[in-house]
């Protein structure tokens, strides 16, 4: 058995990120750059008033003539001259000669001319080209996940179209005799699949494209006709049939189609069976069956899995702290991940509340949870008030 | 002039959530539920296997005799009596007669018998018909927006779609002579439209419905016709224009088709032009024109509106505690959201430095900052080293 730090870095080996994809801006939110977006032009383009008001020149003595307007979008052509003012707003072009702007509300209008009332600074209200960003200037670096003020900045710097890594194409096979999908007929000893479809929308959140499989049967053929079909994904993940017992037929199929078979079990709880490999240019993930390991698994090597292909660093993900709300006994050789619930102290600070029953096949207490609390291989007994690291599911995006 | 929270409070007021939508399972993640979901079976359907062994009554003598087997997904036909063992696999029905589950690693096997070397307590290894859960049990409340572990017990609970509120549709509506959509040829005195994509995408991260309106000129019957055009859309989002200068249309184009004005004001910084109204069914949310100001009125006052059309509570975003590194002057009477960066302490503490340079017109100061740091109206001068609350945009959504 290898640690789960061991797992991830083998699993994390050799994935390099996928393509680039050319998407519409609309389409760019959550999205990961490909390469750096540049600015193609420079902001504000020119000089612009940055409030409502009058352009003048800062030394010359009142009152002043009124010799145009200019809103946004219709420059002044002509020049202010001494003694001279151009009506503006905000985002207006400065016209030539001018060097200041005074706000509307701190002058007295009489016909043709304004008189001003406080004290003028040059430069004042200006908005300088360029004050905001330059042609050439890095926009958003290569490799950042998009949010929606990177997209505002992507289209001020005048691109319709971005670069992205082209989501990662994870296919997800369910294996079972047991098992079928939700509202279909449910036989003798059934159960209806659950891991699939929580896995299948954890890759979406995680940036991935999900490419969900009919569930195959427990037969060789049926989970290596599986897998011979997805021979463009970026990753091949199943569930259940992962460990050693006689029907546990995924290792043995994929074999007979290929598989290199790298590991197959990790010093974790919830979540032994682990299966890693690959089918050719497709990284094999086989989660085990039980769906809280099959989830955690998710989290713990699926989604750096997936950030790395998309470009990411794919980190462990980062554990946060929180005060343990009952002791906990010492743990043993695998590190435990146990669901709790968290609640808020005054003081901000977060309470963990494990749950008392840990039983890997509770899907309603994983969903009811959290976020889980980190055990380390042989980790002392801890005392309830005592600082530990939590995995917390909702800041995961899982 | 209003306060932010008061102004809230009148955007929210009346906000009813809208319809159901059904949605496949498979379209349910980020969807908030209308509707509370429960279990259409049981789980485990009958008692079953937790692990890979034998079926056996607990008081037996040794040696047993293995009468069958019973893979998950094909029960054993018969009954375990006195002296006898069936082989079960994980996710197997517990045959009638057992009581408890032998591993198979506890087990030494000699043709059909097994001698078992442990001792067996009663129930061992079985997991209970309903110990997950029972037929007609609450799986996920109502007004929940689901996570992918929601999804997974949707699954298990039989449901293959799923009763979620309509996405919101929520028009957005740049105005300004000056504007133009990224890659359109630019004029005299011209820029490229930002805040109407940048919100697009805002609103798609809150669980909205974006639709991007053609930008409207400086023109009373350009900005009538577009919100005309949109009477089924449930928030219609205007930037830019919202002021008093001579050229800030929004109010009277609108009003000539029969908005109802609540105010225009806030006492906010930057952001102060906010209007809000009714035109018809819509409520109207004008946001005023520069980015920064634009961005910030949607993450105080859009989002909780979209949450509350969700069904949510629609709550102010949640603001943490950072440390201030930088003093920051008294406040004066407007709420004011001064952008940072954020950095953690060794100790695990957020460090906010604010930005020397707070113009609403940057947008790439707002896209590189963190989060914003809140100063109440009237807030005393405080020091570096103080606690400061902040809006951190990356678990906000923005």
């Amino acid at each position: 058995m290898i640690s789960v730090e061991e797992a991830r870095a083998r699993i994390l080996s050799g994935l390099a990120p996928t393509g680039t994809e050319i998407v519409p801006l609309s389409a760019a939110l959550g999205r990961v750059t490909a390469e750096p977006i540049l600015s193609r032009l420079t902001h504000p383009p020119q000089d612009v008033s940055a409030m409502d008001g009058y352009a003048v020149r800062a030394g010359d003595p009142q009152p002043r003539l009124v010799i145009g307007a200019a809103p946004a979008g219709h420059p002044f052509a002509g020049r202010v001259g001494a003694g001279e003012a151009v009506r503006l707003f905000t985002g207006s072009v400065v016209p030539e000669g001018a060097d200041a702007i005074v706000l509307q509300e701190d002058t007295d209008r009489d016909g043709d001319s304004i008189s001003i009332r406080e004290a003028i600074r040059p430069g004042q209200h200006i908005r300088r080209a360029g004050q905001d960003f330059a042609e050439g200037q890095m926009m958003v670096q290569a490799n950042a996940r998009l949010n929606p003020r990177h997209v505002g900045l992507i289209a001020a710097a005048n691109h319709a179209w971005v670069p992205v890594r082209r989501r990662p194409i994870v296919a997800i096979l369910a294996t079972g005799d047991e098992i079928v999908l939700p509202g279909d007929p449910i036989g003798p000893g059934g159960i209806v699949s659950s891991n699939s479809h929580a896995l299948s929308a954890f890759v979406r959140a995680c940036g991935g494209e999900p490419l969900l499989l009919p569930i195959a049967g427990d037969s060789i053929s049926a989970i290596a006709d599986a897998a011979s079909s997805v021979r463009h994904a970026d990753l091949l993940v199943t569930t259940g049939g992962a460990s050693v017992g006689d029907h546990d037929l995924v290792a043995p199929a994929l074999e007979g189609v290929g598989l290199k078979l790298d590991f197959w079990k990790i010093a974790m709880r919830p979540g032994k069976p682990l299966m890693h490999g690959s089918l050719g240019s497709v990284r094999l993930l086989g989660l085990p069956g039980n769906p809280v390991s099959s989830y955690l698994c998710a989290l713990l090597f699926l989604k750096p899995a997936i950030e790395r292909l998309l470009g990411l660093p794919g980190a462990a993900p980062r554990p946060i702290r929180a005060v343990l709300m009952t002791g906990l006994k010492e743990n043993d050789h695998r590190a435990d991940h146990l669901r709790c619930r968290l609640t808020e102290a005054e003081d901000g600070m977060l309470q963990a509340e494990p749950f008392g029953r840990q039983d890997s096949g509770m899907l309603s207490a994983l969903a009811h949870s959290d976020a889980v609390i980190l055990r380390a291989p042989h980790a002392a007994a801890v005392e309830a008030g005592s600082v530990v690291e939590v995995l917390r599911f909702d800041s995961l995006g899982a």
